[in-house]
């Protein structure tokens, strides 16, 4: 038996924490009250859906006749005819033959990248991805290429030189930066090649398509053999969860393979029910897609017009480059003492490591709200070397 | 670019579909109503708190207060002052230094295993432990060593050879018999070895230990600086979610590294809010955990003494072997039949390829509800081919 070592088996953790410390990266956890009265630009509810008393009422309903939690797995006792007519109805809505909800948009991930993939397959995945797609690739035993952001000529050459099964996989709208994936091409791509395309459309639905019915229904993709979508029902839909999307042999399959559905405990109640009233409150009032978008627009032309660094956003993000992880903190925390809530993401939650502010669209913000945010986020810019923001 | 190959991308499901229903492993779901006349001895919920008013109460309190998705991830909008309330109680009935809550048990454990080993790192998994372990190993990037089930020798052994970073993993009560791993002898191998202990507590939290403080605190393991844990809110707790119990440094380096926080959507408020208030219910009445035990025990007892191959049952997972994945399907299709809903593992859900049923304990079935399940149980046996069950 080897001598006890001297340090405790956590103790490397120390290191780290000083280097997180000397590159400004450190991450706190800051609990929000429930009457906060900054103004939250910061949040992915992009309709305004999750404090709609019709949602939080059916979230009680829920808990009240159907209990807190779902009990068990999906296959055991955690599907409830609730999961069933939630999952009906989000595939009627988005356009696609069947529908698989979960507890979380990262589990569903999981689930789709490595259901439809395995040893042998290969799995073509955009740079720009959410890292739960790249988990899902890292679990799912499939090579993996990585391919450069939003260009579906890299997928096609990628899947020029690959025999078998293979699966093209992306973002509907991209996370960081809030740009769409040029989702028609890509699928021509895939179709020239006999691949399957994975359309994360996390930041979609609700926003993109004919009243919200997401990215893959606005390229005319949802109900496509080929095709499979995922999202969650934590960002438009207010509440929690994921959902994947496609044809129904494809849900039975992931039924049936999928371990974070099979050994995962399904869905709770209130959020599946919550999910569902915010669905139907979107089909009542599908006017709320149009306006986080023209939201998104203001913030976006506000932003540029005062001289900053924004990316053109195609659903409910916008995203404004800081010169540095601390500019970017303390610029966020400028915006706070300010009133203003807003997101700032630093390395490693930027793939290409420059850090942001990212503002999100809401379709309940005022236009005075606007104002007010962008008044905000202009006067507290950092300045650059050149003097100019 | 080559043909177009005639059959669809997912084709190949095809033949998979097939195979699993020539083998007996097919899967459906069954969405269950909410006034359910079955006895239920599948589901998690141990502690019959899932329905209990007060926790359905706060989940209902809980999203109308906080509404009904937590908005955002954890680092951004998705913390409020429930989660950190939520997380300190935790802590302290668990008695460990800080507490971090994630939307799963599925998404805890994937964070605990990555974030404490990773490249040049060794994970030592128990060959019985959960399919999240296994993925969190899978994405660690580190050397995984599975052992021999619940062997401390064997964990001692692989850490002989070893130098650098070393975790071992295990679950505290194995989902699929109910056996406990032997913590206090698994900790006194991986001290002597300088190697941390991560133990999935999922099935003991709730159960075993005083008052339901679960399997590390039964051990004498709470709380020390080279333990973490990690639990469900989803099945003694009645809710959904995880939790990943231990030093305050190794939650600040979760919170700062684990891809599954950093990324994910926080857990919603309707289920912070019944965990918290199921917590406080098991304080003020903890023996609701002797209780849950004790009606494992009856079933255990019931079984072997009609002849059946029962595991005793360390908490409340009460396990019984059947013949085939065949007969295990209609044993537990048949129970159903006369009333009594209990759960079917087949391959690929057991790791030894043996089916069972799996009966679970709730503190709140009477003793005529357990002799009604056990003569259900017993008349539907299947008979063996040497004519006994």
């Amino acid at each position: 038996m080897p001598p006890q070592r001297p340090d405790g088996p956590f103790d490397w953790i120390d290191a780290q924490r000083a280097r997180r410390r000397r590159a400004g990266l450190v991450r706190e956890l800051r609990p929000r009250p429930a009457d906060s009265p900054l103004l939250d630009l910061a949040c992915n509810d992009y309709l305004g859906l999750a404090h709609h008393p019709e949602v939080t009422a059916a979230a009680a309903e829920a808990a009240a006749r159907w209990g807190a939690g779902s009990t068990g797995s999906r296959l055991v006792t955690g599907s409830t005819e609730l999961h069933a007519e939630l999952e009906a109805e989000l595939a009627d809505f988005c356009g696609f033959e069947a529908a698989l909800v979960f507890s979380s948009g990262y589990t569903a991930n999981l689930a789709a990248v490595t259901a439809l993939t395995g040893q042998g397959a290969l799995v073509v995945s955009d740079a720009g991805n959410h890292a739960s797609l790249i988990d899902g690739c890292r679990l799912s035993r499939a090579e993996v290429e990585v391919v450069a952001h939003a260009e579906p000529e890299a997928v096609a050459k990628v899947l020029d030189g690959h025999r078998g099964r293979a699966l093209a996989v992306t973002d509907s709208v991209f996370s960081v930066d809030g740009d769409a994936a040029p989702l028609a091409r890509l699928a021509e791509a895939c179709r020239a090649h006999g691949a399957g395309l994975l359309i994360d459309d996390a930041h979609g639905l609700g926003v993109l398509g004919a009243a919200g019915r997401g990215a893959p229904h606005a390229a005319g993709l949802a109900g496509a053999p080929d095709v499979v979508a995922t999202a969650t029902l934590s960002k438009a839909l207010g509440s929690q969860g994921g959902v994947v999307l496609g044809p129904a042999k494809v849900v039975e399959h992931l039924v049936n393979t999928a371990r974070t559905f099979i050994f995962d405990t399904g869905l709770n109640p209130a959020a599946a029910g919550a999910a569902l009233a915010a669905l139907r409150l979107l089909r009542r009032e599908p006017d709320r897609a149009a306006r986080a978008r023209a939201v998104a627009d203001a913030l976006y032309r506000g932003l540029t017009d005062a001289g900053l660094s924004a990316v053109r956003p195609d659903a409910s993000v916008v995203s404004v480059r800081a010169p540095s992880p601390e500019a970017a903190v303390r610029w966020a925390a400028d915006c706070r003492a300010a009133g203003v809530l807003v997101g700032c993401f630093r390395p490693p939650s930027v793939p290409d490591g420059i850090s942001r502010l990212r503002l999100t669209a809401r379709a309940d913000l005022t236009d005075e709200q606007v104002a007010e945010a962008l008044a905000v986020v202009r006067r507290t810019a950092p300045v650059a070397e050149n003097g100019r923001p």
